[in-house]
């Protein structure tokens, strides 16, 4: 691998660098069965703009009906939004109610989420892809109107009730024509896990050929052990944002094994080991995985919060 | 990646195959507070034959005062080594005495192991690096006498104390010259789970550049949660033999998340998944896994187990 870019002033500039995403507040807690208070989300997510996790997804504007660990995205937003501050908070949402409400709210970071299986989407979502697509279509356009450009992540990339079962070809056809919209970037979710090193690099490098300009974003979750495999195949194949979530904080508390997304701390120190930037505090975000533990009452999967 | 080679016959010929030797029995177990008599260890490593792990390194010819779990190694032989069989059943030794009960108990599978750090060569084995590099050259001419190729593996090549604090220089003038004696196969051990993948593929670049037709094996830990990543790199790098352990067994038990050796389900489904054949059944792997969870009492760290 490269070091160092040619530099004429004789100062370092590192270019390997990879963006890391904080997903714990919100993919992380949104179905854990011990309630998450207001004033300890805020602590949590502040320490870790703290650790220098340069973007967080700190809620989302869903029914509190549906996910009521979110039914305080506003008392959120009031509480983070108001400061000057280096950190992007983004929320997720899901239609334009969603997107609306997240604008309100003041969020200039919104990201969009679509299922790209059917049987997915009508069971999360209640309509056909094409149909969520149309809305996708509807909630960037409104999101424009405001100013904002969002990000747009397609979910079960690799797989819904089996690995591959997701159409390669569909996802490129959708990334081409999301991609030619006013997106902030693209974003890849392997929601289930089910993504493999090989598969990574056959989507990124599909997906890279028709994305143009829009960076891409990688969502995976560790479900079957591959995250950091996966992590260091997509960065081969040019990938440089990732989303992550602090202790692998996620999926369901009730099945032994069912992990969530991938560590924030272990994706920090897998990085950091190759000699790649990512700027945060892996210390500090393995001591807040501790926090939570202590929190949720059981451990969390991710490694090195044990170690460091 | 490629799949398949040229083949005049038309007879279908993969040439993605990787060899594993499950390390379980040994590795695995040797720490674990709670016994394993020797009727449990006959049955989990006839198990894992049944699985079609090619090599399995049933036990260890060291002195029972310091790993009591091992006493038995003797009896393992008499119970296994009999039958004609397809599966390659290896011992550990350490020293020539070890070699020789090996030999004497029928084995003609024999791994050695020296330490390549002072440190470590001194709390662990009493004596200096060079003492220990003399005696595998006795060990190896032992074995030669009696007819046996032995694997030859180095520890702590990826760092002791801490990450990369091994001389990679020094790891290649050990493989250099212990490749031109008669051994089976190098192995090369991340005994700390200190490893990424650039280091990694730094290390087994400069190895292979030496070891000639030697094979290089690859002994990874999961410690720090990169132990997929580290296939995958060394996998990229050309290696083809990997020792794993059942369930991810190994480690320290009272520390949490000090995990062991990697799991030979992960490591099964993420070869199976990219199209690497290893002819091992997963599925039979991950139940002899909670098998030997209920027996030790605790979750193990592979995922697959929980999942399939």
């Amino acid at each position: 691998m490269c070091g160092y870019g040619q530099n004429p002033k004789n100062v370092k500039v590192t270019v390997l660098t990879v963006e890391l995403c904080e997903v714990g507040p919100r993919d992380g807690i949104q179905f854990e069965s011990r309630p998450f208070d207001t004033e300890l989300k805020i602590e949590l997510i502040q320490a870790l703009a703290a650790a220098g996790i340069p973007r967080i997804q700190a809620t989302s504007f869903v029914h509190p009906k549906w996910v009521p660990q979110m039914a305080d995205a506003e008392s959120i937003a009031e509480r983070l939004l108001g400061d000057a501050r280096s950190t992007i908070y983004s929320a997720l949402a899901l239609n334009v109610r969603g997107v609306e409400r997240a604008l309100a709210a003041g969020f200039t970071a919104i990201d969009l989420s679509i299922a790209t299986n059917e049987t997915h989407s009508r069971d999360n979502a209640n309509m056909t892809v094409e149909e969520g697509v149309a809305q996708a279509v509807q909630m960037i356009e409104r999101s424009n109107t405001a100013g904002v450009r969002p990000q747009l992540g397609l979910q079960t990339v690799f797989g819904y009730g089996a690995p591959g079962d997701t159409s390669i070809d569909f996802i490129a056809d959708l990334a081409a024509a999301f991609c030619e919209r006013d997106i902030e970037s693209l974003s890849l979710a392997d929601s289930t896990g089910m993504a493999n090193p090989v598969s990574i690099r056959r989507a990124i490098d599909r997906v890279s050929a028709v994305a143009g300009d829009v960076p891409i974003v990688l969502h995976l979750h560790d479900t079957r052990g591959l995250g950091m495999a996966n992590v260091f195949a997509a960065y081969i194949s040019g990938v440089r944002r990732f989303d992550t979530s602090v202790g692998g904080l996620g999926g369901c508390p009730f099945i032994p094994g069912a992990t969530g997304n991938i560590s924030t701390e272990d994706t920090v120190y897998m990085l950091e080991s190759m000699g790649i930037d990512t700027e945060v505090d892996g210390a500090a975000v393995s001591a807040i995985a501790r926090r939570i533990e202590a929190h949720v009452g059981r451990q969390l999967p991710g490694k090195m919060h044990s170690l460091e």
